[in-house]
């Protein structure tokens, strides 16, 4: 995950999202999957420079770049929270094995989260789907995934473009995007210099890989062993698990923690997505214990031969959300909602740490 | 254009945007393009079947599927209208030209004219940039040139998504979509009931095919020829002329006439996008001779052998953005904004009447 806070724009490098390491031999692995980490990094930097020159006197801080933010017209106590996602590569997975009717819900789901992080609830969606030859059963039942989880977040399906393109897609290949619009009080955006040491954080179970890692997960597992049998399912349905809102499980968890900061952890995995939300001097550390690795992580991080620090920048390792509470309120938040697990820490960080520490589970 | 008046949907059948209107030689004029509209009308009937169900109660009726409206938080007299569009296939011409600086404004403004045509003004703007492989020079580039636009629109560039696919586009290629959200007053949305016999319809000229029927025009002006001169400049200057805002256009004929209601000319052409925008009962006659075809236009319809209904479904012939005022506005409507032209009113519409009648020019 490159991100630029200051305008809530996100860069997808959908094998991995990450920062280059130093490390040879994490380059050849995204190099292997197909994706430049050092453009997606001189990207952003060209993005700065391109977008410096004005901006609207509307626009406020974004926090973390998961959302950006603008002034409610009329309403100087709230602001609009806008953010936009695609799908990545999951999308090939669904197209190869025909099944349409997941994939809107990865994305409002994707997005959801995203604004959520701002503290924002869903307003309005916008799809934008794009095929090489329209197939209006595979057209609808894509749009009926996202209009079902529209519903479900209570968000209106406002519009969207479907767009044929022959000579830009391939026939049977699609895109699919999306931009959320969400309302949040500014007085309740969440403010990165209120966590302390001594903060607990809460975790929320991930599905499966949600939308992050897959350009290298189907390095790892190809279409050949998508329909075999694994871990009582198949392939196919760990690859293709729904990413979930989070939203009733995080104002749950509000209404019995002081929730100071969260992190939707997307490309980048916990390593680049927490820090987002942290102050400068504060580090978070993990142990990985305190959580399942899901099968499905631990095949391909085996199969992979992924090191450590690899696997929590390329993959969410079952940590869909992190939510930094006070200590006094971690027990509280762990119990409000099924699958939330105390699984850190904050501590002042000191020259030369990392922002984020993972603790491996001894085995 | 095949859209849907509820949802603020549309959809881009970049070819020629066009409904089967029963003649062989068109359908096949449409295959030959590789666009199919018989597709593009059942997508659109069965995303109302599984949109049916559930509708956000503070969704707003839409006009004519320009934007989709969103009653706007706090303030009943008020409406957040969104938008969301993709560049089409123009898209593979910049490619191919290696031009990224004006794919980004022809997105900008295609959203700006939209919403328009629902009077509302922009608030900010997201972008969904994808390529099978990212180069920072033109990534930057289509940015930059989004952001360009955005400025000259004050309108927040308020995030976006930048997004590697191996796999699902070609090195070399990329696609590029947006989502607009801007406000209006509830009471100044545009009411096709208003429209009556004998108002006159403002047109207002194109710069080029802004960004419609560039699948057919690719394949009647091909790559080889992109380089060559044509009219004074280049075939590829013809084609990637930037799709312009009218918004300042429209404020200032709103000064001085009444507007009643006005159509964004995108994929479908006069004959398709202007009925949106008309009440039962009453058609628009167009006069040819009134204003000029622009010579690509003209080149592109002599290639292409295409008959009369065939050329003003698949392009807009030089007329980008109408506005209906009364009769005695017409005058001052047109003397307001250079290039305006009064080319056509409103006539009852009887049964079997098509909505749209252009009368050709004589030659």
């Amino acid at each position: 995950m490159v991100n630029d806070a200051q305008n809530g724009r996100e860069m997808g490098l959908f094998a991995t999202g990450a920062r280059p390491c130093g490390e040879a031999r994490m380059k050849d692995a995204y190099a292997r999957a197909g994706v430049d980490i050092e453009a997606g990094n001189e990207a952003v930097r060209r993005y700065k420079d391109v977008t410096d020159g004005w901006r609207h006197p509307d626009q406020l801080d974004a926090l973390g770049g998961f959302g950006g933010l603008f002034r409610l017209p009329g309403d100087g106590s709230r602001a609009l929270v806008a953010s936009a996602d695609g799908v990545g590569t999951k999308i090939l997975i669904a197209a190869e094995l025909r099944r349409y009717d997941s994939v809107g819900a990865d994305l409002v789901n994707h997005c959801v989260n995203d604004i959520l992080a701002v503290n924002a609830d869903p307003l309005f969606f916008l799809d934008y789907f794009a095929a090489g030859k329209l197939d209006p059963e595979v057209a609808a039942a894509i749009v009926g995934g996202v209009h079902r989880a529209c519903e479900a977040n209570n968000c209106a399906l406002l519009g969207g473009e479907t767009a044929e393109m022959p000579g830009l897609y391939a026939v049977g290949h699609f895109d699919l995007a999306g931009t959320i619009v969400g309302i949040v009080d500014i007085d309740k955006v969440p403010r990165p210099r209120d966590v302390v040491a001594t903060d607990a954080i809460i975790g929320l179970p991930a599905a499966g890989l949600h939308t992050n890692g897959y350009t290298l997960a189907r390095t790892l597992v190809g279409p050949d062993e998508w329909n075999k049998p694994f871990n009582g399912t198949t392939f196919a349905d760990a690859l293709l698990a729904e990413h979930p809102s989070y939203h009733r499980e995080v104002r749950t968890i509000q209404r019995v923690a002081k929730v100071k900061t969260m992190a939707h952890i997307t490309g980048g995995g916990l390593l680049e997505n927490v820090p987002r939300t942290l102050p400068e001097g504060k580090k978070a550390i993990f142990e990985q214990s305190r959580w399942e690795i899901p099968p499905l992580f631990a095949e391909l991080c085996r199969r992979g031969n992924l090191e450590h620090e690899e696997r929590y920048r390329t993959f969410n390792m079952g940590i869909g959300y992190t939510l930094v509470v006070p200590m006094a309120d971690a027990k509280k938040a762990e119990a409000a909602v099924a699958g939330a697990r105390i699984i850190g820490w904050i501590e002042d960080r000191l020259d030369g740490d990392p922002a984020v520490i993972v603790h491996p589970a001894r085995s």
